[in-house]
């Protein structure tokens, strides 16, 4: 990004850069799908950025600091409130085409990753941001006595995040709904990590 | 695939498709990398088969078949034994490099599949073969009386799709070890899946 670059103009470039995504996917992209998603010229996208791919590592990195803000607005009383809520959020389509159509170009540089370490370390970024919110709500959860003490919160993290994961490919590859793996991961909150009443009783 | 085409051709033709897209990937692969890795020329491979896209649904044609026969394969003597077995080779890499590179390729044509239905097809075949595959494992488990009896069959199934999934995901875009799902899931069958000693003694 040009240091002239504006806050202003940079958000109008990021939000029609989601929407180009959206419409042409990753590899077939060009900076006049860009353009045409923004009061902005091609030469002008030029001017803010070097190339194609320097303004999708800015958009990456503008979606990093989002996810990031996001994060921090789970709702609840506790921690697994918290955790539901996240869940929830997270695997819940509320526009289920453009839901598709956006993640199917993150899968798309998902597999670039290998072959391009600028998105691998983007993508590793917003793997470690989510990991950790999971980690350190379980943490929370089993210190305040909600989740069973024998649970390891970065295991539990990192299960959570690959189904996460997991949902979101199938979603894309062969249209599962990621609302299947929510169920499944709040099933799971309620069954397997949060402390029945029966054991709470048994203290 | 012509008509005239041996088994033995397709088969090493199939078996060079295998190597050219681990070292090539998806996106910049080309009939001459195939034919490298055969004894084959471009010609040759033209003869065979129309197109690079016409190859590839082959392969991904014998790749499910390939994949079909495997899962018949699982060995134990009770169905928990055979889905941890089924777990533990599914999710171990013994060579991690070109697992990684074999699950970029897949990952890249994941990516594309909302783009081509016959890739669509193919992929929903896979995932099938395996939830089909997991659900009459879970079933017979029930029905035998090793797994508890409350356990949607269909459900675990689709979880365990979900989280084999993810994990060859994370694999690519960020080198998450595809071992620590496979961990995960073998802790899951014994703590959550099948009834403990407890629960037997309880009837």
């Amino acid at each position: 990004m040009s240091d002239t670059t504006t806050d202003e103009t940079a958000a109008e470039i990021m939000d029609g850069t989601y929407r180009a995504l959206c419409e042409h996917g990753y590899a077939a992209l060009r900076m006049q799908d860009i353009a045409d998603e923004t009061t902005k010229s091609k030469a002008a996208l030029h001017y803010h950025y070097d190339s194609k791919h320097d303004l999708l590592l800015s958009f990456l990195d503008h979606l990093i600091a989002d996810f990031s803000e996001k994060l921090g607005e789970a709702e609840g009383e506790t921690p697994p409130d918290r955790l539901r809520d996240f869940v929830g959020q997270r695997l819940t389509a509320r526009d289920r085409e453009a839901h598709q159509e956006f993640q199917t170009a993150i899968l798309e540089i998902k597999a670039q990753a290998p072959y391009e370490t600028a998105y691998r370390d983007r993508l590793e970024r917003f793997d470690e941001h989510l990991h950790a919110f999971l980690r350190t709500i379980l943490a929370e959860g089993v210190a305040e006595g909600y989740f069973d003490a024998a649970l390891d919160p970065d295991r539990i993290a990192d299960f959570f995040v690959t189904t996460i994961d997991g949902a979101e490919t199938r979603h894309v590859a062969v249209e599962q709904p990621i609302e299947d793996a929510r169920e499944y991961l709040l099933d799971h909150i309620d069954e397997t990590l949060v402390i029945g009443p029966e054991e709470v009783t048994a203290e």
